[in-house]
Parts: C-alpha cells; structure tokens; sequence
C-alpha cells in the first residue's frame, strides 16, 4: 500500500493540493527516500517568504536533521527576524533544485532540462533549544562538506547569540524529476535538427588554500577526493 | 557619478527598500552589466509569488531580453494562470543563483559559500503580442544553448496556443556577490584546521545523443566545445 508500512511510520508525504501538479503529476514523487536523496546533496536552497504582501525569495544554505530542515542567518537579518516576532511562525517554502542536463528537441516547444526538486511548504519556527541549535548548525557545516562540522572550531557563546536558527518540518512535501532523452512529436523525428541531452558536470576543482593558512596544515581527508 | 551616464540610460538600477540588504550591503550591486552577466549565464530561475496568502516557489527557466525577463509555461499551469487572471499582473520576485565555491573557514561561524545571485521583484504581466512572444521563446531557448532557437522547429500554432509567456521587467533589481577566502577572526588563524576554498567545477559532460535520432545528423557546432 503506497505511503504506509507495516509499521507507523508512512514511506511517503501526505500529497496535498498544492503539492500535487496540475501537469506533468508522472514527474512527481512523495517517497521520503527520494525527497531525502535530493535534499542531502544539495546545500543552497531558495527560501519563500511573504513580506508586505509581496514575494521573496532568497538563496540561502540549509541543513537536514531526520525529517527537519534548518536554516540559519543573522540575528539581524529580515526572514530570521520575522520567524523570532511572528509568534506563530513564518509561512514558507523551501525549494532546492539540482539541474542535472539541458534537453535538445527537434523542436523549440519540447526543449527542456532535466533535473530533480524538493519543495516544502510549511511553517519555520525559531529554534531556541540549545542542543537542538547546535545538532542544526552542524548539520548546516556538514550539508556543505561532509564531516568538516568536527574539524572545525564550534560557535562560541557570542556567535551563538548573532545566530538565529530556524526549522522547518518535512511534512508537506513532493519531488519533481524529470530525466531521459527529448521528447518531440512524432513527425518532427525526420527533421535535421541533433536532438539529445547535454549533462551537467557535477564535482569540484582543486581545493584553494586560504593565503593566511597556517603552515604545514595539508588538506584534510575528506577533502582529498575532491 | 554612480548611477548614471551623461545620456538618459543610467548605468545602475535604482536602490529601493527592499533591495538594500539589511546586512553585508558591500556584497550589494546595482550594476546592470554586472546584473546582465549573472542573468545571462544561467537559465533556470526561482519564481515566487503569493498563492492564496502562501509563498510559493517554483524553479523554471528564463530567457533575457534587454530590460526583460521572460518565464514561460504551460497556459493550464497555476503561476500562469493567475497572471492570465489578475488584470494588474502577478506580483513576483525572481532570484537567480550561481554557486561558485564552498568556503571553509577555521570556524564554524565563517563557513560560507562563494556565489552570485540577482533578485529581482515586480509585477509579471501575460505577453500577448505575437511578435514578442516569438522573441521571448527564442530568448528562453537560446539561454540554455547559445544559438540553438535557430537550429529548431519554431513552434506552431497549436503549441504557441498552449504556451503561456510572462514578462518581468528589469526596474527593482539586486546583484549580491561573495567571493575570495574564508575570513576568519585573527584569533583563529593558528588553528590546525584547513582553510580555503572549494572551486565548484562549471562545464559540460559529452552531448548524449537522443535514441530516435536520424543518422547522419552529427554534432552541431554549438555543441562541439562540451
């Protein structure tokens, strides 16, 4: 039975109006495990707020704890201070999208890209819980490179205080994927056009070091594959 | 004098409430030639716009034509259906991100990311004019491939019929750019924790070709760098 196990754990989001497409519903997934892939390899996510009645949307790092998403920001900073007055939370949505190769039709109409997205409506609450606090900035190191939370100096108690945290539950949910080859209209297969997908490289470069590196500090292993 | 050219085309876009940042205002730019190149280098945006009092956010693709952003769709999608629908326009704000490398700091705190990123807010207005739809779609093609609105069937009637095509003009724009090495506080410099910068890689595996294509249809030129 799609969305329920044996257990009380469901395997998938509860689908809901506005997490259900108008079109395209074939590219729309709620299985946690696909939603949870697309979240833990990325970092940058595009958060939408309402402020004066009027859209935002703003790019910023994220960080997955279970079925939480954190993010963080200054104190100071206009989404973070709306979450801390709005007694009841902030109304968002979080979106993070991986481009993963642009798509060549025959055809103008059917060019596309192919590419995989989370988005998360819900309302952000501002973490006040110290341990919670701490379990989310590290998650926020870690989303960016895997294992560097530890093998770095911790927030002391005045970072800490110029931080706010805000979390957002994994409850209202879906995917969209789209992959595969162009899909152009039958009678357009014969046109001399090269049709076909263009992959995006995925990876990084050599590490720079900082020209303030102290030295003999070589690069750290999970940095070596890079 | 910043902001303007002894002609009537200022060189900067005009600073508004919303697009001064609360904090870090030198990684701010107004500059449209800088605005310009983060645009034209990518081609999937985030769309946000209000929908029943919630933000959403949608990644879709843009094209840049002058002063204007297009975003096009499906006419029965829900963003455009309500622009159809809204006779003073959809209020929007459009961001664009361009992530450039991870940078690890000695603390925690100072972990950062390089990136490029414009916003840009505005009411988007349904575009009815043939010959400017025309213009639009070609944009919106020729931002993923360079070239290759002209080596494709243009659309037809039926699809033109399908295809919704909004506009967003540049006028309340912001660029916001981080770059350089991690910036730690001199109290940490000592640390025995690696510093610096991951370079994210930028390019393009070799062009898949689509299953169905003709033979004898090789490599368009366009292509061939990849």
């Amino acid at each position: 039975m799609p969305g329920t196990t044996a257990g009380t754990h469901p395997t998938e989001y509860a689908p809901t109006d506005r997490t259900v497409p108008t079109r395209a519903a074939d590219r729309a997934s709620y299985d946690k495990e696909v939603v949870h892939a697309i979240l833990d390899e990325g970092y940058v996510c595009h958060l939408g707020f309402v402020r004066d009645g009027a859209p935002v949307v703003l790019p910023t790092l994220y960080g997955r704890v279970g079925e939480r998403l954190y993010v963080h920001g200054s104190t100071g900073s206009r989404p973070l201070r709306m979450t801390g007055a709005a007694d009841p939370g902030l109304e968002v949505c979080l979106t993070v999208t991986h481009v993963d190769g642009l798509v060549l039709a025959r055809s103008a109409f059917h060019h596309s890209i192919n590419y995989r997205s989370v988005m998360v409506h819900g309302i952000a609450h501002e973490v006040t819980d110290p341990e919670e606090r701490r379990r989310a900035l590290d998650a926020l190191v870690d989303h960016v490179v895997a294992g560097r939370a530890a093998d770095s100096r911790p927030a002391n108690k005045k970072e800490l205080a110029a931080t706010a945290v805000i979390r957002l539950d994994l409850d209202e949910v879906s995917a969209k994927i789209r992959s595969g080859g162009a899909n152009d209209e039958p009678e357009d297969l014969a046109l001399p056009h090269w049709a076909g997908v263009v992959p995006l490289r995925k990876g990084y470069d050599a590490p720079v070091p900082n020209a303030d590196l102290a030295s003999g500090i070589g690069l750290p292993d999970y940095l070596a594959g890079e």
